[in-house]
């Protein structure tokens, strides 16, 4: 069984039930997630062997966070505990021209104040196939940074392929300590993922005219930026999910990619969400799992788009699907009907 | 008042609520159903006195299902207590293009396991005006079949009208045995509904090139079809439901029918669904209601179409709708204006 | 900080949860709404001192609906105590083309049984900027539509702008009746909003040959009704809000206006529904807020279009929006990306 | 099968859950229940056929109290369909010193307007073994307490038992008015039910010393009473449950009885409360059954307190248990442990 | 209407519903407490006119916070918007020897945070009659301590008499700590509350042997400890609640005081706990409202027992009672009759 | 870290919610349970590498037990799947004098037709501690009474401690079978637990005059019977728990024990009972827990009874307790105080 292995944040998430406003709320319902622990969730529902790392308090609640990972296959032998505090945050699920809310709550929380020498980044990586990472966690705190450089170092000496979500977040850091960071983290990475403000707000390419609010995709802008991407930080993939927002309830769903070679764009799927939250992680789990399979790069990507399709339909952080109701909706079975 | 009687099995329906995964569920939705409990709940509401004839455990789970009839009007004097348990169906509502799975374990029910002794046929159809059952019942065992035909004697033996919903399972039954037992009671039959699937697997009759889940319907198949299955077996009507399953979220709902002379097609909705389980047997209860009122063939289709289309958008196996809902839908409101 | 008052009743209302239908439920979702509330809420969320005029029972379930008001911003200072009842509307949501259903149970309520003396309207009108009442408030019983007409000369008394929803309700009264008292209260109005039904049932303006059910809008029909309105009234803006009713789930929504000099129809939203009660009471209230904060007539209408379509995404009565979440959508952001 | 008949008002029960008191709640749980209904469902449960005698409307909440009433196996042919409103009752559950609350709008209900001319008595009563009504029903109206007559005359004429359960109701009449009708009833009456604050105000007998709220019971006063009471009115029982509140969570649960000769008290339950609304009424039930089956006296009293000790520990106003649960109890078997 | 003033900090309060474990909860109940602001709420719903200071930040979390305390009567004028985040606590309801859990997660806070500029304290106390603060805002942080005393100095230019809970809390600072910054704030407090462990790690008064764990309470070192501190501090009153743990699921509750002159012990209830959170903050309100309206001194006692013994008994950190039910309380009627 | 091994079914418990009774539910609260999961659960609470060995379905029912497994840290990788169906019990909750009752639907389950060469168990009990069963296992079938020998053969084979739980189940087979099955199974057994109703209908020995329904306990008697177990089979220790059951709220726990030497009663708890399904299983746990932990015998009973006194406090099969909250209340802290 392969061994794959995800660093970052997992939070807890409180969500409103159903279309309730923040302040109508009388309960809200609780699952735990971030975009790392996503990713290891889904490649866990694949097979794999997935281990998250992170810290989490010695407190019921970091206990209830790593429960919730063990409940969907995932390994937690690396978590640490130790640390401040969860980090919190709250979601409103938007409706038609309602968009969704986050109110993020995850200052101090464990991981962003963990130090690279609570992980023994030796044995994590030993055997592993696969290392995966986001943006956000180094953007967490200078002390998240130098952990994540640790931990790249440390599986680039194993050999361990590794892939990154380039995921900008405007409230952890700004676009120029971003791509301070990021560019120098670049060196260690083969796949990169991330859209055009990504690309732009983190690693400094502009993208073409495109106008993402307006639904419109500029493909041609796409291939332009990716060819620069790779002959600068030489990855072997890039990647990037392609969401067309018609309304907080429908969005069109579909990527594009480059090898070096050719550009792709994989098959669109017109989608009625359920919860949006985590469809860009398990689409790179996807595709990382379409390339640790070894199929081709427009079949991992497909793969990857397939599967993240399906995860909008599902609610809470984490993609629950397995590879074979993938495969059904990649044989091209879109239409709904009941499995008995 | 008129009396009708169904026959089959009521099995208790374990939801998820939402759109829950089953591996997320911390709690079922609870409700009873089945397809011949189904069509005698939607006459019960038509205003008939409905009787539903089967075995349940008597223990306080077969009990609730008594309850939960007649909480919605079925009358339950002729349901025979004994046996081993209440078969169960497990649900979980797909979205968007995740279909919704159905999970069985219904084996061993009491009354898959009746005897032919357990029901005085004689006292339930008298003065009954029609009988109603699908090809679930004698696939659920020999004695089953065997009890289906006992009840069939007997209804043609007091004259009542027989309708059969074809209804083929693929995990009770080959589609072999199917054709052995469905073909024989077709001679009790005197209103044949099924679609193009049922007709091939239980009757043997090949529908043209329509391919089902393309979402495209072949009409002039159906009647080709229809033809055939009225020459051999006499029916005075045969009648399917049309589903164009655009994806687990939207459908298209219609029908058509033969009645020896002309081939039918009726009006279409396009249906947002809420819940799709039982769709099929509304649309039979419609069709039944509409002969039994003595409405002209075409109306009685309409009937059923509309019926069965407010069926989708109601939870649970049920269809709660009245014939003032019924024929409001049929005079061509269909724009959910508010009613005060 | 504007002070605006708004009079009428505040109900209890009981709704089945999700879209079961009334003899399913086993529980009930409890809100309190009712029109002049609402628009009350919406004013206070906007950020104005809203305050509700109304009486209510000296019971707990009195003292909830007070809370629930106050809950979202709305000075209940005017509110008078006693009386028999809270009335109650018990609602059950439609999808697709099964349409919700509302049933009300609001005879002998506390305000349709208020004296004028009740209440001080000298100091509720004291340094008031607007007053606001419907169709609703004097259809209640002989002594609401007097106590109206009071608190109408008090508002013109101190020189309060007034503006009425005229919400023609059949089952309160009849056209007849209607048009006897509200023609006679409309010499205190000076904003008036009303889609054609109420044009006709409450005025006598019949309308040309606009079909509401068919979802089609005659607009020119409507330009015609204005102009007499204008002219036998002397009202300075009529308005009206125009719902195209595709089914239960999706609507079509915008408004038409006319200032005595031009005729505006606003931008059209395709909304998907959450809850449209209230959907009224909130495009009133966004008009006002636009008259109030001296914006452009087409500006205010479009303010009151963009806010209540953005209600419709909102569960209970109530339209919890900021202006600033208004604003927002004016801008043309309707692609409902998430907000983070 | 014995064929019991009561007459009375089914209520719409609008409950907090938990805990909650009215100003927290966001939803009301929902049953249907009243006095005479709760009884009727009793006996159904016993194995009666037991109906249920009222006035409902003709909308939707009227069918839900129907749909309640037969799910728990009550006939419902004989209510009649008309009038205004279902009738309420909001209840918030106390515990420890604090205690429920119930707040009233049964006003205007459909049946407290009926005529005696909407009911067929003569078919109702015909072959019915036992007539129960209580002192509720006439204290709703003068109509209704008309009709209540007529139902008594009804039932003499057809030979039928006749019990009454005392039940007085101080803000649906005042002591006087309770007195000047009750005291008039009591010719039609063979058992008779009522605690010493009913005995008091309904029919003016005056107890000792007794303080009810101090939880001490004076059972020498209740036989100088019921001695009287006898005398007086010529019944052939005279019965009264006996409570003692020790708090909101834990009462003591007994009863005495006199039957012209000896002066029995029962075997005493201390209860941990679930709800102990209709604990009156299943003991009233308990009783006629007891009686019907023709058990000793004292055995009917004893089986009356068993079965009305079990609904204190079931949620709703209906006694949902079965002989045989009652019979095991009353074998002294008050263990609670877990029946497998 | 007197105008009393509470200044604090208000947390979000997420609890496991019923009597689920943390690592079991897959959704959380939401209200907002904190012991200064339940202290207002109580005397809100005690009908003064009850001001709560606090900070809170810009965001919905922070506006939902607002939103309940208005729901409950409680006025808001004074809360400033601004800072990071709203403080939580998690809380894990016991039963029986299972201790009730609460994981605190407040740290940054925006109260704890805030400066004493960010407050105009003149216009907050002028007209007010009184000012209650606890031991735990000057512990949140040195910057709250700072604002608690020019809060105090504030209060007492404006002669407004001042309370104190003193409220140790272990994990927010030293008993060291507390003893410095809670000793010098002394001078400004006229009522002092707290427990005799208050009393050693805030104060330095060692009581005598009294083990809190026992359950059993030694009333002479109470009251020896009460004296000296009266001594030293020049308090008008000093008062301690008094709470036997039988276990988390029953408590006795009682209290003592001391006036200077004499030592009195109120009435014990022995309660049947649904919440007791807060249990101490209704205790204080119920004593200041109590002295507030003139009440001797032992009857404002015996008021904030009688009050917070049915706090113990409502859901939440709010006690939700008005003056007219503990009144019946303290007439004796402990019974929990139901009130009809 | 020790291993140690459980073997046994694994049920879909679906239980009513509150003190619903089965003809009230709508919905049925989820967990999976059974005798031996339990045991493995508790174990992995208390810090050990635990691993239970099951079959289960293919499907996602069989999907959604093992990750219940999962998330409460059991290790799963030992569980085979294949077979039919998960086995089902439905569980409504008594109170007070009402019992709670279980409705078993096991049969056919796949644990119950598995075969021992499913099982690898060399593997199994490689390395391991300890293994633990029950009499349910083989009480399942003729199949897994073989399995459960081959499990005891490898176990002593691989010099494992091996546990018991009597457990008769009557509705699973007769006294004389399960005498017949069990008595050859103790030639493998170290521990034996089970109380005298076990004694008697498992190993043919009949306890003194113990009435079990009275409460009362007869100590000597165990010892007696647990003097003839001692030597009849060579068991290191005997043991019961001792459940007084006052009613279904509230029972007494304690246990009793032999090792051969001593005879020893533990500490009694009274409890107020959350749920007491799986208290049993805990003190199974909690005693093995304790021997292997090298306590005291004395101790490790002590720790048994206070971990399971704690069970009863917690919804659901699973004890989710920790070693530190089980010492807490053996160092004699059963107050209950809130634990900031």
């Amino acid at each position: 069984m392969k061994k794959v292995v995800t660093l970052g944040e997992i939070m807890l998430r409180l969500s409103t039930p159903g279309y309730e406003r923040f302040i109508q709320a009388d309960s809200f319902d609780v699952v735990y997630g971030g975009g790392e622990a996503n990713v290891a969730v889904s490649l866990a529902n694949f097979g794999y062997d997935a281990y998250f790392v992170s810290k989490l308090p010695k407190n019921e609640i970091g206990q209830a966070a790593i429960n919730h990972l063990r409940r969907f296959g995932v390994s937690t032998d690396y978590i640490v505990r130790g640390g401040e505090r969860v980090g919190i945050y709250y979601l409103e699920s938007g409706a038609s021209m309602r968009p969704s809310k986050v109110v993020y709550d995850r200052a101090h929380s464990s991981i962003s104040e963990a130090e690279a020498s609570d992980f023994d980044f030796d044995a994590i990586f030993k055997d592993a196939d696969w290392f995966h990472f986001s943006g956000i966690t180094p953007a967490l705190s200078e002390k998240a940074a130098y952990l994540t450089e640790e931990a790249l170092k440390a599986a680039k000496k194993h050999g361990v392929t590794v892939s990154v979500d380039l995921n900008y977040r405007k409230n952890l850091w700004s676009s120029e300590r971003a791509k301070e960071v990021m560019t120098h983290l670049m060196q260690y990475v083969d796949v990169c993922i991330g859209n055009e403000e990504d690309a732009e707000k983190v690693l400094g390419f502009k993208p073409g005219e495109t106008d993402v609010t307006s639904g419109e995709l500029e493909l041609a802008g796409y291939r332009n930026i990716f060819e620069q991407m790779k002959e600068r930080f030489g990855f072997k993939y890039v990647i990037s999910s392609l969401r067309e927002s018609y309304s907080a309830s429908d969005n069109g769903w579909s990527a594009c990619a480059y090898d070096g070679n050719e550009f792709y764009h994989s098959r669109k799927y017109d989608i009625r969400i359920v919860d949006r939250v985590g469809g860009g992680d398990s689409f790179a789990a996807g595709v990382i799992y379409g390339l640790l399979e070894g199929k081709d790069f427009k079949d991992a990507l497909d793969f990857g788009v397939a599967a993240s399709a399906l995860k909008h339909t599902i609610n809470g952080d984490f993609n629950m699907v397995t590879v074979s109701e993938v495969e059904n909706l990649l044989k091209g079975d879109a239409s709904g009907r009941v499995q008995r």
